[in-house]
């Protein structure tokens, strides 16, 4: 059966990004400690690389598509290019409507008025019998935990503590986990749980 | 030469504890979910359990000694029966001068009122070549490392997401870690960082 997953990079205190995220800065006030391991050791995490880009679908929050919270800036398609990785339909809860935009490769953003949970069915339904992946930021992440609507919560840690910044798992009630795999790579530890159904 | 370690249980979103901690109940209000792995699988888990208590000396905050914020309670002598884990010198930092107790199989709590420096002299004193630990709670540990006295970090990471609770790495700036070793057995994650000197 299709799950839903989650794939997060964080630093060992949780931090998801720094202070102040703009367009020109998607991790805010930090370097690039949380996603070094994606850029500089492609092949040592080639299998959770392509994990992350698995799903059928994938739903991702307001700001992990733009990160300016004023009016769409109409000629902005995100910070992957014209040809993002996902290679399938992106839900983008918003409170603004706007049309879909299609990218090459099969990217097509499509944008969610309606919450959670109209998200989840939109990418349930475009995904068939894949799985489905909430692609972030944290505060999206937290709202579907909350929801009870994860399977399967990856974290990629990177090893520094931020003290600041955007934290994972703020806002929810307790959640047993079941783990199901750990990996280490120099800089990088992959945790993988699955989430108890209660 | 030797180091200072740290070890702490946590939860997979960082707490060491849940709230309203008292001396019937040290982890507050949460079950033993962070603990379990020491209890219900001693073997599995027998490296890390003995590591805990290696050290030449430890030293802890005064809540992890007893959490009873008012007066001492000068019958009480900590959670650990008689004949506590240590088997050394353990230093409790405090604001109230007290006389050392002597316990059965080596353990001495001494009572620290001069700060986490003054601390960390007596217990290097006490460990001679032997290491020092940082035992906890989560507050002292903080504070050990924003002072930057602590060399090695292993967390312990129970399968559950608590939401609230005594957060570990509260109020420090950024810390880089190398990565030093993972192990996984089913109730626990065991993660080992060296911190990083800047």
């Amino acid at each position: 059966m299709s799950k839903v997953t989650c794939d997060m990079a964080v630093s060992v205190d949780g931090y998801t990004a720094g202070l102040n995220q703009r367009l020109d800065a998607p991790f805010g006030d930090v370097d690039d400690v949380l996603t070094r391991w994606m850029f500089e050791a492609p092949e040592e995490n080639a299998e959770e690389r392509a994990a992350i880009v698995a799903a059928g679908a994938f739903i991702m929050g307001r700001n992990m598509f733009s990160p300016d919270r004023g009016a769409w800036d109409l000629d902005w398609t995100g910070w992957w290019g014209d040809e993002p990785p996902y290679h399938a339909p992106v839900f983008v809860l918003t409170h603004h409507e706007r049309e879909p935009i299609t990218m090459q490769g099969g990217t097509v953003f499509h944008f969610v008025t309606g919450g959670v949970h109209e998200a989840m069915r939109l990418a349930r339904a475009a995904a068939g019998d894949r799985d489905v992946a909430i692609a972030g930021g944290a505060a999206t992440v937290n709202q579907f935990l909350a929801a009870g609507l994860i399977d399967e919560l990856r974290l990629h840690v990177a090893p520094v503590l931020l003290g600041r910044g955007e934290r994972l798992f703020e806002g929810i009630d307790r959640i047993d986990l079941v783990p199901a795999g750990v990996r280490r790579t120099d800089l990088v530890t992959h945790l993988r749980y699955q989430v108890a159904r209660a």
